[in-house]
């Protein structure tokens, strides 16, 4: 790919807007009407209305998968119209497009930061801005900008005080033992937990306790169990999943978001996990 | 953007398909079959089965943010494989193509309409032509052709008489109250009237009467009202909207397309309004 | 289109990641990657989890649509993580790529067959192979190379013993009448069966029970019956289907894959249908 001329970054597109309205065909408009090249990518339009938390997880594991330079834009924005800000912000990898109500720090984790902007300056909006569609009116147009070449900081002030979500992280509640819980659930039922592979990867034996069922270790992969029975697995989203082989783990133990997960750490070598 | 060779028209797609099937990937191929380089949108396939009201209405209000030269396609086709025609529609800036029920009058709106003619030449159809499949093997291929830059007249004789779809407008029942309905709903529950920003806009105030609630005033954005209460607002459609804060109006009232809703204007300085 | 350049093959993606998860959004970050100018087009997410049968028939009446040298991608696998093999197969006009499970046995009909590679060459995989995954760590990229011009013999070596899926073919059960079956249902509640149109068109009369319904005839299209009528047709997959006139088959005689179907078959001029 070496002496090629600059390629014209990817745009992707995370919402609450689902499959069944023209809203995000007409977000694609607006963007090829400025930026005619740029290719969009859909990351995710099912998100639950104005959920931000699986919003944010969305983004966190899809971001790094993404070329250098992509732009990821995201609109789950149950703010919208009140005076709530909007972001653009630089990571050294991608620029995250988005209102400012948290729905970005997690990908933010994947850093380092080197910019942050309050999108207000209205050159690089629509003309009209609606009360209640900035997807179409800001963001689009703000990421086709961006796609054409325009320099972060003609878009708004910097600032450095965005607004966090609060990050699911397991307790630790005795020496051995954390509190956890489920921070997504997938298509098939898999319920992501905020356990991470770092966590348990130095367990000689991990232990689940979840919708009254022991999880008795990790398994390989969904094969290693029989039909129809419950695992545990270090997914491909880097977390600790429940699962329930060619079935729902959600629906057969009624599990959902912010489920509690009791996590017991066997420690190797007679180390303390940490 | 002056001085750069024309761009290879974007070609969108509303259909009634749905996204469990093939059927929308389908008519990609043989799109891209024929003009390689097109740029194919997907502005809406959720419509449901057959409701060609909701298909004009989502054409309408997405095909002014399009680039000049689009042509949107629309397959919402309940009379397929029956006598009905098949058109092509040229307007000012884009082109739809669409069986001849009416589901393009709302966006011939935007015109003016340069011309009209109905899809008679075969060459430019697929080879066969099935009798439940028009989408792909009509109207795919017309809009691949029309993309790679055949003359409009070229497809067939040009008529003057296409289907009309009836547009909902607010009836006048009373010097200053008017019978409204909801002519659309989308994924959030928001209830879309045929009340026009134009109609509201000369008023000193609007009440409107929906679901046996009175609202008693168009707000400026979801957040002006607490959560879980109804409001109105102008949408980004351009229309009044009934909406629930972080919630839905088309499930708290019970609310469908065709609903009806009361509006009653004051009118500004003594003013009628009209 | 002589004298042109080779053009960047497309990859069709099919899944049953839906559309809910950013899972396929995140195989297109890979494929940009590593193709930046592949053209990505969804061809169906929507299988049901699992449902192998359904991607192979989505795939097998797709492909035929997409031009030469399209790589399709097929990732409904219920046995990742396990000994199961990974496919590339060549085929005169397009590669399909899809784990070894029978959901290409279909589309391979089309071929012929040029050759068949098991994907094990790991220089063509993402660095990281995770357990459940694979759509992301293998097929994606292994598209995504195929489409940069690698070589489909260095993706591993060459096999000649697939997995089949065993494809449903109506059993004779008397001399004009054979046991069918419903092979797949649509969004519309469109039932298509595994009689083919070649099996019909040398019959006089073709009578079909269905869901304790006969239908006496096939009909040219859906607007031959009242709305609300079963019919029968020849549809736009080639095979006969069930259908509703502006209704669902499926909802009104409570008929899923597998709902058999009587089929008698009247010759022609005396002659036995075969």
């Amino acid at each position: 790919m070496d002496n090629e001329a600059p390629r014209t970054p990817i745009i992707t597109l995370t919402t609450d807007f689902g499959t069944t309205d023209p809203y995000v065909g007409i977000m694609k408009g607006v963007i090829l009407g400025i930026a005619p090249d740029a290719r969009i990518v859909d990351l995710n339009h099912g998100i639950a209305a104005g959920d931000i938390g699986a919003a944010a997880f969305s983004l966190f594991r899809s971001t790094p998968y993404f070329p250098e330079g992509t732009i990821h834009v995201v609109v789950v924005d149950p703010g919208v119209g009140s005076s709530r800000r909007s972001l653009a912000v630089e990571l050294d990898r991608c620029v995250l497009v988005a209102p400012d109500n948290g729905v970005v720090t997690m990908a933010m984790k994947h850093g380092p930061v080197r910019r942050i902007v309050s999108l207000e300056d209205r050159a690089y909006w629509l003309d009209a801005v609606s009360r209640t569609f900035h997807g179409r009116d800001v963001f689009a147009p703000v990421a086709a900008h961006l796609c054409r070449g325009v320099e972060i900081g003609r878009l708004g002030p910097e600032i450095d005080d965005p607004v966090a979500w609060e990050i699911s992280e397991p307790q630790r509640v005795e020496a051995d033992e954390w509190a956890a819980r489920v921070i997504y659930v997938d298509r098939f039922g898999n319920c992501i937990t905020d356990i991470s592979e770092a966590m348990v990867s130095g367990a000689s034996r991990v232990q689940l306790l979840v919708g009254g069922t022991w999880v008795q270790a990790l398994s390989e992969s969904y094969a290693a169990v029989p039909d129809g029975s419950v695992l545990a697995l270090v997914g491909s989203s880097g977390f600790v999943e429940i699962s329930v082989r060619n079935g729902s783990a959600a629906d057969a133990m009624a599990l959902g978001v912010g489920a509690p997960v009791t996590c017991r750490l066997s420690p190797r070598n007679g180390q303390p996990c940490s």
